[in-house]
């Protein structure tokens, strides 16, 4: 008898009706003689709602308090599916983070899991029950609520499959799975049937939002087998897996768009060790995630360097740039709003020499002028005007070939 | 430094801004100089939105689940009401029933409370902090979420203030304190400064709904003193206490009206051994609460048995009756549901004689009927018809110089 995990969304449990449709999918995978832990978000409204009551108390309210305040919406959720079961005859019984010890630290808002207890769980399977989990939400060691941030959900989902060895663990969206590129920039794009841990890490991280990226970790450092896969059809969806070989014929697995990009640029700042050290503390300590970095030194000896933040972030890091200039010895700043970053992901390219070359040339042809670079080991990521970076997109689909690539996956 | 344990109901909380304003109390209470536990039940509409939610599910929800879906709804006005005072500059911190482990046993829906832990509590208060804690609700010795029943939080508050031999428990509601009859059926009706537990235990069981009788039996066995107090304005309240001196110099305290009971009546059941057992074993299995019960027996060896039930069980108690019938061997099931029931309730009237012929009498003059008569230690109830209810209230009232008896207790 196989263990499965199932994860619900908050789209997918939004209301009463939906919450049916959860339970006689999960119905259906118990009725095939499986073993089943359910994890559930908020109902899509009542987390709105929630925060909507804070503020109406306070602008700043405490984090605990917070995650006190917003971890009810999962307990709603995994009561009514529990419910909802009943009606179809299953037995199932609902648990929060507390009652089956998913432990964390006691950074609130942003906890981790720490551990999981499975004594409780394992006896209700036992049972022959099915577990309803509340997810994104766990205990301190001072049982004190706590949440696990932004996607936090499908952070517990595999945290449980990890914790339980469950044969599968089925991350269920409003998408059906993971795509060679987004199908509304890109009509052509395919579904991909299996994708790495590695590349579906580098494109959650570029802007491709299926799943979390701390949740992808883990199921990478657990080799928990996933799968994405849409709660309103029945498509088997995108399997998430360790590399196998034949994904290593594929150069490139998919390509991704982050149109919410800013880059700023310190222009002649003089070439001496420390420099970019001092400016990168400075703009982490004020919350700011930097991307991309590219530092090239002129010939006078003094150099420009120049980075990307996030679109929503470029005034803040504007300030701490203004702020430290002096010191920096920087002749001024400039700043772009209007960029956008296209990237290639695939376990493949590792093997292939010339997929940075082919993506340039695929640029160029389509008249598209590259501003920043940056590679790893499974990913190039061009910057490029604002304006551009949907026909980039579409482009370097077209030059991999995504649209064709399931015959090279069969082959 | 007194520890004073502070309860609000649902309306007190009914919205972010009533929330503030019990902060606001709650505040100015811990800058006199006290300690503060604060229980708090859910906001006015959150619990009907919750139960509205579980029957767009089923209209039979498991009362675990139930359990686990409502206790939500404390869970969240605990977390605002913690918001809410810091915004104050108060040091606060929330706290499930779990958390502070309100033990109970495991009947859902309506558990009982079993042992409250007071090290976690104690080391907030230690700190110098409020601590808050959601009403209604505890946990079984498996750590499933119960509650515990209709104005379960009060209960919470009062077993809370006798775990921690606190000085006063106060309960706030929406009326002032507890009155010698309802103001809006008796106008010239006073305020009690001072009422004792066995008397307002009588008077809530008898539809005065101030407060939880079973909140009322646990203070009154731990001697919790208690103030029943208004939220919205600063009146001290009624003082519910053991009995003193006083309270026996006044031969009534307050009278109450029950205008929701029916009366039904079994005629001609023969006069043998077990008969009453069976009707009433058989009604109370139907999960109907029995309250006055009358017989009487003829010279024929013939009797009639008259009692009177919540009019909303009456079919539910006709029907039973019918189904036994024929076992009985009555002739005829009578059931009227036009009474009311009209109470006199004082520690007093266990020293005076006369009490019973002085409430008879009143009636008599004011032309009422009486249907029915039970009596208690301390109460004397009559069934009269229900479109004469309300004037037997006033005549009662009247009698026992209900409207000038502050003078009396002062004296």
């Amino acid at each position: 008898m196989a263990l499965i995990v199932q994860k619900f969304g908050g789209t997918s449990v939004a209301n009463a009706e939906r919450i049916k449709n959860v339970a006689g999918r999960v119905a259906r995978t118990r009725s095939e003689g499986n073993n089943l832990i359910v994890v559930v978000s908020a109902m899509g409204e009542m987390t709105d709602e929630l925060v909507d009551l804070a503020h109406q108390i306070t602008d700043a309210p405490d984090e605990r308090e917070y995650d006190m305040l917003l971890s009810t919406g999962e307990q709603i959720s995994v009561a009514l599916l529990a419910m909802a079961l009943h009606t179809l005859g299953q037995e199932a019984i609902s648990f929060t983070g507390a009652q089956v010890g998913i432990r964390t630290d006691g950074w609130h808002t942003k906890a981790r899991i720490v551990s999981i207890e499975t004594e409780r769980i394992q006896k209700e399977l036992n049972a022959g029950r099915i577990a309803i989990v509340c997810g994104f939400q766990g205990v301190d060691s001072e049982f004190n609520i706590t949440t696990l941030g932004r996607g936090g959900s499908d952070t517990s989902a595999v945290a449980l499959a990890a914790a339980f060895s469950a044969d599968l663990c089925e991350i269920y969206t409003d998408v059906d799975g993971v795509y060679t590129a987004d199908p509304r920039i890109v009509p052509e794009a395919r579904k991909l049937p299996m994708i790495s841990y590695d590349e579906l890490l580098e494109m959650a991280s570029l802007g491709a939002q299926v799943m979390q990226p701390r949740a992808v970790e883990f199921g990478k450092k657990y080799g928990v087998p996933m799968r994405i896969r849409s709660s309103f059809n029945d498509d088997p969806g995108t399997l998430v897996t360790k590399e196998v070989a034949s994904m290593e014929k594929v150069v490139v697995s998919g390509v991704s768009l982050n149109e919410k990009e800013a880059k700023i640029t310190l222009v002649g700042v003089p070439d001496k060790p420390g420099v970019a050290a001092q400016i990168f503390e400075k703009i982490g300590s004020a919350n700011v995630v930097v991307d991309m970095i590219i530092q090239n030194v002129s010939e006078n000896g003094l150099s420009d360097i120049s980075f990307t933040v996030p679109r929503d972030d470029v005034k803040r890091a504007i300030g701490v740039c203004e702020k430290i200039r002096a010191d920096l010895g920087a002749k001024q700043i400039r700043a772009d709003e209007k960029v956008a970053k296209v990237s290639a992901v695939g376990v493949g390219m590792r093997g292939h020499s010339g997929v940075a070359a082919k993506m340039f040339k695929a640029l160029a042809d389509e008249g598209v002028n590259i501003e920043m670079i940056s590679t790893s080991e499974i990913k190039i990521s061009c910057v490029v005007g604002a304006d551009r970076g949907r026909d980039a997109l579409r482009a370097i689909h077209k030059a991999f070939d995504l649209d064709k690539a399931a015959a090279m996956i069969e082959g």
